[in-house]
């Protein structure tokens, strides 16, 4: 693979979107609706979990609640048949990606992802370079690490693709590996 | 297969657990629990989506929420490489499960999935009864039906045995699935 080519290709496109204050989770989420309208997969993001503490049932109103820290990913679904599951972070760094971001719990769920035959990788975008990694789970080895340098990204991940529809195509990564 | 033998010998084992105070929701994810620990199948329950109106980040609470109808189904993951998804729901019923249960783009969204090659299912429990059926999506035809008879459960779905641990042994009608 053609990496330095391919990096400063997408790094200059990207350059235009960097303060065009679109999260990642939108980008994600306008993707999938992207490939769901073209019934080319079928993934979604997970609800935030919740603990309920005070619910008006009668007038369907919660009172009060609790952020949950999650016990899985955040996005998961089916593509050509297969299981795909994963989480998606974003970074200021520009030289790597911390991994206090991610929960050692989301890591291991998704290596088990991995070893029941489904694919499961997460996706980091580093906002100050405006590029967008996809790195599978089997790919990330977190053993005394504090963090993963870009470097790692760009020898083991996939630099994802971004356009206006679908704006993150990460699906077309999923077709490589399923390639392999 | 001998349905009616089944059925009477399920029936009556049941009959003990009618009281016994547990919902349906209750038996699925202990199931889950089990099957994740024996390591057989990673399947979850979705929280619960809500729209947040009010919250509190500084100390991680939400003042003021709505629960939002599901755009898909409560649980989902993966068995054997497949991908799993299916909703679950109890009735009082002794004669037919009302579909106002499920909702229409619930329904799609499964059938949807059965087209991408995942499985889809519905599992449904007649509280009264002591039974809890699984039945495929793609045997499950909604056309002007307000409610699916017990007899149709009986002749296109399948009983889901319960026990101790897992208390509803799912899979292993997955299992009869994967077969053929």
């Amino acid at each position: 693979m053609n990496y330095p080519n391919r990096l400063n290709k997408t790094y200059n496109r990207h350059i235009n979107y960097e303060n065009r204050g679109m999260s990642l989770e939108d980008d994600i989420n306008k993707s999938n609706d992207y490939y769901r309208l073209y019934d080319l997969a079928i993934i979604y993001k997970k609800p935030t979990p919740i603990t309920l503490m005070e619910v008006d049932y009668k007038n369907n109103i919660i009172n009060k609640a609790k952020f949950k820290i999650p016990s899985t990913t955040d996005y998961n679904g089916i593509y050509k048949g297969k299981y795909i599951d994963f989480e998606a972070k974003e970074t200021m760094s520009k030289t790597s990606f911390p991994l206090a971001n991610i929960h050692t719990h989301q890591i291991e769920h998704l290596k088990s992802i991995y070893k029941h035959g489904g694919i499961g990788f997460i996706i980091v975008r580093f906002n100050k370079l405006g590029i967008t990694f996809l790195l599978e789970i089997n790919k990330l080895n977190i053993d005394n690490r504090k963090s993963i340098p870009l470097s790692y990204f760009k020898e083991y991940g996939y630099i994802i693709e971004e356009g206006f529809n679908p704006r993150l195509n990460y699906i077309k990564i999923i077709d490589k590996l399923l390639e392999v």
